[in-house]
């Protein structure tokens, strides 16, 4: 793996080097960020990348220091990729922010500069950072009866307490072998994955628990990607009943429309909803344990509503009647029923009926 | 344990019940929150708490709330031990609202009240929120040569690749044994663990690597308080250079003043800081890839200058030349020198020198 992506970068600068020994002015082609470049695939049920690039030409004063700072940070990758070390995100901004030689300018502003070169060479390899041994912050567990590899080390993730295994941002050396499980369910909140590994739900109901502490990390998301395509299980996603908990079951299903490039590699279509839902509300009786939408998750209602894979009647049925009621339900107001009702009897009877949403 | 705890719980209530039973009205002796009943114990080096108490009385109306309240919440408590289970604080604020017969009055309004609650109990018991088996949300993890033992399991936190182990939001119920380490680092953020261990720094200088992930969460307080007393290791503090950071060292070191009755349980009072610091800047050249100081953190400053463990001369130095710098270093700057910078330089000779701040 290491060797392609080796590659990828070297032809990057041997292109440059070639228009340098042309004496032509070095430019580069990056496909276009931005709305305008994404598409949904309808077929495949993933967000992809549309072919407009960008010509980035060292010349053109508009582009001269970015086509500088894509250097610097390919340049950067080039050496992590030889070394076979990672760097994060933040450290590869400090590293590379200096001031340029008898001028007041530095490579970089603040490390918002660097992220988004960072984006331009995913897009322009088609690459994931963490292939280029950038790794973004980690957060998130994973619990349940899969054996690991990572490192050298071979261990089960159900054999670990109630504690789970701490996901690196960086998964792409870990393998995984035998996995005894039906799915997995992928969990917003650490406390309910706590509750749920207290209540043996994972075993009880033969799954993998991944704990995603709120917004799935780009670690958790590829281990999600790359369990449900290398161990063929099923992915099962269970937020708050709100709009941000649905937003996070959109990023593990399609990706953000940011880094649809990534799409294929970091989301799993396939992916289903179990809840919460508004429905649920009424189904479970839990009108007293409701709270008021902000403003805020009004205004990305109105914005999930427009989303392509929201486009079916389920959806749009459950995001209207969000707006209409004003209210959100959280994950631990099932508590309202009993301690035990979620790993008891909400989850294994919507699972079991496949009572999900697309 | 929970013999001790439940029997501290009934004897609240059967106060309260043989108060009625005299047909007195019922109260209970909570004992003050806030600064004017916390005192810093120079001998111990801990903040303590005072003795003042405040009667909530169930007929005086300004208390008839939180008294009802208070009530409720201990025999939840009450009935966690009883069964041996574990909620979450939200789990519990959920739980227990309701609306009161005949009446439109909820028994809680918000989670702030039943988190306030929550504390009047601790304070009013002499116990820990985990030793009700409440538990807070979670995050971050440790990595290194210590073997674990919780729910049968048995494990070693070095055996389990990069990833170590995720630590649970309530460890009252994990065994340590055999820790063949020197010390403990708590480090900041996920990121700079990452690349520690990636550069085997715990086992090059045989220590435990705890990672935080922002401010140290109780499960990671209550770890390191219980490593230090049981383990007998010392710990010492790595993280930004700035007046947040040097309030995460704060909080690991001493408790917070809202939880000072907890200082005994929860922190370690021999904690040692070994960066960052305003010196680092000057001592490693890092100029170039310092940040500037937000309003919050010169607010933040005035306020670490009044506390009484920084009522010494080197802190007091580190927190005006911050001050007067009017900029911030972070962790991750040491990236500038260069990516095994912090694992083969920085730490081991500041760890080495002893170059901490007390």
């Amino acid at each position: 793996m290491s060797n392609e992506i080796n590659a990828k970068l070297v032809e990057l600068a041997q292109a440059v080097l070639a228009q340098l020994e042309e004496e032509r002015p070095p430019a580069i082609h990056i496909p276009q960020r931005g709305l305008s470049n994404v598409f949904f695939d309808d077929g495949e049920r993933i967000l992809r990348l549309g072919d407009k690039t960008s010509k980035r030409s060292f010349l053109n004063i508009a582009h001269t220091k970015k086509f500088m700072q894509t250097m610097l940070v390919a340049e950067y990758a080039k050496r992590l990729v030889a070394d076979d070390k990672h760097a994060g995100i933040r450290e590869l901004y400090y590293a590379l922010k200096h001031s340029i030689a008898k001028s007041k300018e530095n490579t970089f502003e603040d490390q918002n500069e660097s992220n988004i070169i960072i984006e331009d060479l995913e897009r322009t390899l088609d690459v994931l950072r963490e292939q280029l041994n950038l790794t973004a912050d980690r957060r998130g567990f994973i619990y349940g009866d899969i054996e690991i590899r990572d490192s050298g080390d071979r261990f089960n993730a159900s054999k670990l307490g109630r504690g789970g295994w701490a996901v690196p941002g960086n998964i792409e050396d870990i393998t995984f072998k035998k996995a005894n499980v039906d799915y997995i369910l992928a969990v917003e909140t650490a406390a309910m994955s706590d509750r749920l590994i207290e209540e043996k739900f994972p075993v009880q109901n033969n799954c993998l628990l991944v704990a995603c502490q709120g917004q799935a990390p780009r670690g958790i998301r590829r281990l999600l990607s790359r369990l449900h395509v290398e161990m063929n299980l099923p992915v099962v996603v269970f937020t708050d009943g709100d709009p941000y908990g649905w937003y996070i079951y959109s990023t593990i299903k399609q990706g953000s429309i940011n880094l649809a490039y990534l799409s294929n590699t970091l989301s799993v279509p396939e992916a289903q909803f179990v809840g919460m839902t508004m429905d649920d509300i009424e189904t479970y009786e839990l009108g007293g344990v409701t709270e008021k939408l902000k403003d805020l998750d009004k205004k990305r209602i109105e914005e999930e509503l427009k989303y392509p894979w929201f486009q079916n009647r389920k959806w749009q049925k459950q995001l209207n009647k969000c707006k209409k009621m004003g209210v959100r339900i959280e994950q631990q107001a099932l508590a309202n029923k009993s301690l035990e009702f979620v790993a008891k009897e909400y989850l294994p009877e919507k699972i079991e009926s496949k009572n999900f949403l697309p």
